[in-house]
């Protein structure tokens, strides 16, 4: 266990949920509670809350965190005026939490406050007090200050993006994962491995980004597999110390085009995150030493030789041996095909020009035009179809419950 | 450059200054700024405030931070009605800064407030916001979240701590060190080492602070030289950048030995932090080592094992050469003597008893007992002078010059 004091005051070790509820207290009394749909994984918070006689409304949330669920959610939450979040999950459900913190004490609606589909306003009043506690290692959430929402009638994903809303506890706790099945798990550490590379290449360098890369994929290397697909509890917790670390390595970096892509593919596609910005590393990765070679952009090639060096444990190793590694983990942990999920039915050319748009292209390394961007789509699909047609329904139905609120308790009353 | 977003906003770089100073109208209209007495170094952050049409009170101090004179500030100051508090100077000043931003919202006295010789009250009012630009790179105080101050008629010094300390902003723009003379040079890099090793083998082991130290050691040993003695640039922001990492670290680890005891021996004579653990530090290592050896915990000589190698960048180095190497810089650097500064004449055994007070020898990697306490002591000392005995005066008059306030200047007027 240890204890790491940021913005975020990070609480991370095998068993920590346990002993860091004490910290809901102190920060209010009314507890607005989000999770995912099976919760029996917040009975120990739901228990805690219970004993101390707190109020609190727990709602649940399936899938991904769509604007207008969010919105309705915050319309009753402003009601039961909560003095703090608390969101116990994976990305998503964390994410949720972290958009109805800013959003609940501020007046409006949601979309006054996203960017491209809103209107980017400010937020005035400061966001409620936040707690994430990550119940997954992937997405490092928990240790970012954006929101990631998706917007159906868009078909695009979008960010709240505001230094306040970093939360300001995060729990980490490696035992949440133990068990988790090896597709989840697998989704969720080449997550973390592609913020970790994508941050460590990327065309800002940051020196403490740098060393939080390094020791992130060191662990992912030596982890990834034995966390994945034996369930070894050590392992675990490097995975999930790495995926804390690429929130942390994402929060303060541009990524790259494999996440840009990502942006423009999750808007279109019910496809989780994770599974796209994995499957798409390893192209992005050709197609950026390529155009560094072109360049003369040794420096480039440096970085990816660096990337080959922590993977693979070789002094000496060239930076294929990186992609290869890559496409290596993807094979052993099951990682889908893209097509799999509609992708080679999108409009390569739109998926490309919206990518264009996102903050993480900004941080390629090497800028890539939209046609060096279709071809990686090709690539990626391994299928000619590049054209645009219907794409498959997105599901937004039933997405969250409302549990019964514990309004009416009180200190006093037991 | 770089940001790196923390509760620190870390704006890090060669000449980041003069770009990050926007960032003070935004945290509010009237400002408390406190430097060192050099107060040409402030001119440009003066200037800047003038050509906004601040409100600013600008205060200089001298010498160490006493809590009779951050007292009489914060009475000043609180006339005034700051809205922020700005510091600009090495960690005395920054601590100072800091104590001022805690107390001048807060009612009563600073004695209230701090640890062991006042009332470790807690803050009813958070601290006003507060931004740090360091002009040394040494104690790393722009990160951490305690103020160390001396209280002259105790003799001893004491922490006013608070996770709401930590700066909002740390600027650190290494060219502010630029042409800095060797002496002080030396002192504030083997400042930032002392904290980095003494984090590294600490008994509280936490991978976050592991990595920042690794980075930071290598940093130190690769440029302490050319940063101190040949004024090189790309050396000195390698050491603003480790003293920074240097910060990081002690905020999140207890320290050991050489911490415990500089704690005692600082409120005792007027001798410079870093001097006083960079010349425990190889004695420190050495009982360190020995006790570990005795009592078979070879987890700690391990740790030594690794600080050897990343000081001397051998994969085989022994424990030995890290010892080596912190006294061929205490050489070549010209770090005083402890007996320049009278510790021989201070009472061995009231600062071992004192220092086993103290935070920091909590985290000394293996408990080391009064009486090893007192065998260090009289090893750095290098004489027999053990005995309770008048100790040299503390000057602590005319430590602080309050300049012309600039209180009636409202943008409107110009």
């Amino acid at each position: 266990m240890f204890q790491f004091m940021t913005s975020a005051r990070i609480i991370f070790g095998e068993g920590v949920l346990e002993r860091s509820m004490s910290i809901i207290p102190q920060l209010g009394y009314s507890v607005l509670l989000v999770s995912g749909t099976d919760t029996s994984r917040t009975l120990p918070v739901v228990n805690f809350l219970k004993a101390q006689n707190m109020r609190y409304q727990h709602v649940s949330i399936s899938g991904e965190p769509y604007l207008k669920v969010v919105e309705e959610i915050a319309q009753q939450a402003r009601k039961f005026q909560p003095d703090l979040v608390v969101a116990m999950g994976g990305g998503s459900v964390i994410d949720t939490g972290k958009a109805l913190s800013a959003i609940v004490p501020n007046k409006g609606s949601l979309y006054d406050y996203v960017e491209v589909v809103g209107r980017s306003v400010p937020l005035k009043t400061k966001p409620l007090p936040f707690i994430a506690i990550t119940t997954t290692a992937g997405s490092g959430a928990e240790v970012t200050r954006n929101a990631v929402l998706k917007s159906a009638q868009d078909r695009i994903k979008v960010s709240l993006r505001n230094p306040d809303l970093i939360p300001d506890v995060a729990i980490v706790d490696p035992a949440l994962t133990y068990g988790s099945d090896p597709a989840t798990s697998g989704r969720g550490a080449m997550d973390a491995f592609t913020h970790l590379m994508e941050a460590y290449v990327c065309s800002t360098p940051n020196p403490l980004v740098d060393m939080i890369c390094e020791e992130g994929l060191k662990r992912i290397s030596r982890s990834i597999l034995a966390a994945c697909l034996d369930d070894n509890h050590k392992a675990r917790e490097d995975i999930s110390f790495a995926a804390l670390l690429g929130g942390m390595a994402a929060n303060n970096a541009n990524l790259g085009a494999a996440h840009g892509l990502a942006a423009a593919i999750g808007g279109k596609l019910d496809a989780p995150h994770g599974v796209i910005t994995a499957r798409l590393a390893p192209f992005v990765m050709k197609e950026n030493l390529v155009a560094a070679s072109l360049s003369q952009r040794n420096d480039i090639i440096q970085r990816y030789l660096k990337v080959s060096e922590l993977l693979t444990g070789k002094k000496n190793a060239s930076a294929n041996e990186a992609i290869e590694w890559v496409e290596t983990m993807l094979e052993k942990l099951h990682i889908p095909q893209l097509a799999e999920y509609g992708v080679c039915l999108t409009s390569f050319e739109e998926v490309a020009r919206d990518s264009l748009k996102s903050n993480s292209i900004k941080g390629n390394p090497i800028p890539l035009t939209q046609e060096r961007l279709v071809f990686i789509l090709n690539q990626v699909c391994r299928c000619q179809a590049n054209v645009p047609i219907t794409l498959p329904p997105i599901h937004y139905n039933d997405v969250y419950y409302l549990t019964e609120t514990e309004m009416d308790k009180g200190r006093e009353t037991t």
